[in-house]
């Protein structure tokens, strides 16, 4: 057996259940991905007995060591100095990790703790793992011959990054994830779990690649993954299997891997050349957020308005007032005018609404909570779109799913223009 | 020191990372309100050699072993095989177990495969741990004089309904967790981690209660933890500390557990009788989307404007043409202006607003991607304020601290505005 690779996450945090973690888990997959046997986790407080303990018991086991947290500026952040004292070496200050740590404060204009110089302490020895986006860097340290230490703070940011900046190129450098697991996620949006996976059973009975669902927030995510030898060859093996999936899910497919509804619908409006305006109620601001989440969206982005309150929606976009007595701002006719209005106001290609109710309160028996209407104005006239999400699954889930919707309306509406030579691009 | 829990969560699919650990999460949670010292976590694969492993290592060291994962009905679920060849005992048929089984499926109208009769067999001498919500029971067994194991399957609500109705009873019948811990938890705006750690040394320091910093995203927390025989001596135990905390933070310190900036906001604008209105560029609605995610958030916010495109900035908020080119849109002036012009139209007591430069494009040596501007225009005059955030926090963090800052600035005024009298409530 390959000699395998043991994650350790060190804090008391983690001991008293106030954080789940995420860190092993990314760590996991991709070990996993990486096709580093992985075979124990464990978990420690912040306390140098147990973590000199749980060093023991993982060198006894294990070749490579990953620990998370422990990094930080304050005296319960043990790691290197304990790991240093563990094989009883000192600790060395480095000065351009320090000068780093210096400046970083100084950019912020924020006064620098004398206890932030303990973070450019490192055990003599041990090779610095950048932090590009934190304070505290990790080490890569061969501490003996048969025990590879790799360390990284508890901040999930920052792990991520130096892990996929430093840490894997290290690794493979050292000959290690040699075989190469590599997944590919195709995202869909407009269809169920249980109805994708129907449509699908020949691929998910099959193994290299494995297709797995999961479902969560209105989204179903398909899961491909693939071992082989080489990056390349894993791709070619999904290859085939994404074509035969996408073409079975036709539009409800809307992406793959790091694409999201915002990211997709961008790359649509610059394609057709057109632009977008938002006039958001129930949602607040969780549109227009997630679509300027996408860099570069001012090219397709105009903006538009947070109508939350009802004089708004008159006023900025002519919402009239007799709509408003006779069906309420939560109806068909007020989305209807609302899309039209932003449109107009931003005389911009597209005008998205919406309009709901997120609860817990204000919902009534005609109009309960969950209930969304949605309105996409275009060169072609207005199309609307009625959601009826259930109160049950609270405010912050019927918001987040009536905003992706929204974008789902913009992008097949998008989508079907094109195809029908109503649009260019 | 008190004897020790310890958690072995037991399952291939951890070791792949395809599930978050949630279960050693709530068991956390669980022994921490209990009162049970609880210093290790481990995960193993479902694989018997590195199950006899686990179980050697955490006898050594604990005296309370909780297991979940491995009661399943198919072969590669090997907990209570493994404990029994582990203690030398063999596997005995619990006839009743096997009459629930069968039970269920009949009630499901599902055919039972004779693998399903394997999760009636359990080592000889445990007790039964009912699972009331699923077929696998688990185990209650004082294996050695020094060794108490329970075990639960992996399934999250089935183990959640077996600790809470069997294990929690069973434990304290046992003379555990005759203790509470009580966790508080206070949050921080605009104070870096090691400059309050310095504040609160004295506080780090003692034991109990003990008080713990974390930090992230701009937020840096404290976590008060007593211990006692009671709840409510534990919170009295916390009272005098938070009190003590709370006047080193001074107004660093916005809230304390579940409440957010946001919340916190949402109840001095409830207070004061005052009603706010956003101008958003760089966050693009993610402030909005924060201050709508309060339920009842309609009672003080009326809305507002997305500027993202310059176009909006003048036509809605009445930005300057002049500003805008002698200027730039990221700039003290335009912010000003911007804050202005939304609490002018929207005619509300308060006017947010922000631009800045979230990157990863966009910046300049002047005007580098993390500088955001921040106004609030209010009853008495407009306050700015300048952020410098660093590019290489990247887009994401860029945003999210933004939109903090500015809930932040509204949130200092108001307290500001109300202690010096200029505003009641």
């Amino acid at each position: 057996m390959a000699v395998s690779a043991e994650i350790l996450c060190i804090g008391t945090e983690l001991l008293l259940g106030q954080i789940v973690n995420t860190n092993a888990r990314f760590l996991a997959q991709e070990l996993a991905a990486l096709g580093i046997p992985h075979h124990y986790q464990s978990v420690v407080g912040d306390n140098p007995e147990r973590i000199h303990h749980a060093l023991d018991v993982a060198m006894a086991r294990s070749g490579l060591i990953l620990t998370t947290g422990g990094l930080g500026p304050t005296a319960d952040d043990l790691t290197h100095p304990t790991i240093a004292e563990h094989f009883g070496v000192p600790l060395v200050r480095h000065p351009e990790q320090l000068t780093r740590i210096e400046a970083r404060f100084r950019a912020r204009q924020r006064p620098m703790s004398a206890t932030n110089a303990r973070q450019a302490d490192l055990p003599a020895g041990a090779e610095v793992l950048p932090n590009p986006t934190g304070t505290a860097p990790g080490i890569l340290w061969q501490a003996r011959p048969q025990v590879l230490i790799l360390t990284f703070p508890g901040v999930p940011a920052e792990m991520r990054a130096m892990w996929q900046q430093t840490a894997v190129p290290f690794l493979r450098s050292k000959g290690w994830g040699q075989e190469v697991f590599i997944s590919r996620t195709l995202r869909h949006w407009g269809i169920s779990e249980s109805l994708l996976a129907e449509k699908a059973a020949a691929y998910l009975a099959q193994d290299n690649p494995t297709v797995a669902p999961y479902a969560g927030d209105g989204e179903v995510k398909l899961r491909i993954t693939a071992r082989a030898a080489t990056p390349e060859a894993a791709r070619a093996l999904i290859a085939p299997v994404e074509a035969g999936l996408r073409a079975l899910a036709g539009d409800d497919c809307y992406g793959a891997d790091d694409e999201t509804l915002a990211s997709v619908c961008g790359k649509l409006l610059v394609s057709t050349g057109t632009t977008l305006s938002v006039a958001e109620s129930c949602t607040g601001g969780l549109v227009g957020a997630a679509i300027t989440a996408v860099p570069g969206a001012s090219r397709y982005f105009a903006g538009g308005v947070l109508a939350y309150d009802n004089a708004l929606k008159t006023q900025l976009l002519a919402v009239e007032e007799e709509i408003l007595i006779a069906h309420g701002a939560v109806s068909e006719p007020a989305v209807r005018q609302m899309a039209e209005g932003v449109r107009r106001l931003t005389s911009s290609d597209w005008g998205l609404a919406l309009t709901g109710i997120s609860g817990p309160e204000g919902g009534t028996e005609q109009k309960p909570v969950g209930l969304v209407y949605l309105a996409l104005a275009g060169p072609q006239g207005t199309r609307v779109q009625e959601l009826r999400l259930g109160a049950e699954r609270g405010r912050e889930a019927i918001r987040l799913v009536s905003s992706q919707s929204a974008l789902d309306l913009l992008r097949r509406e998008i989508i079907a223009q094109r195809a029908s030579g109503m649009l260019k691009g």
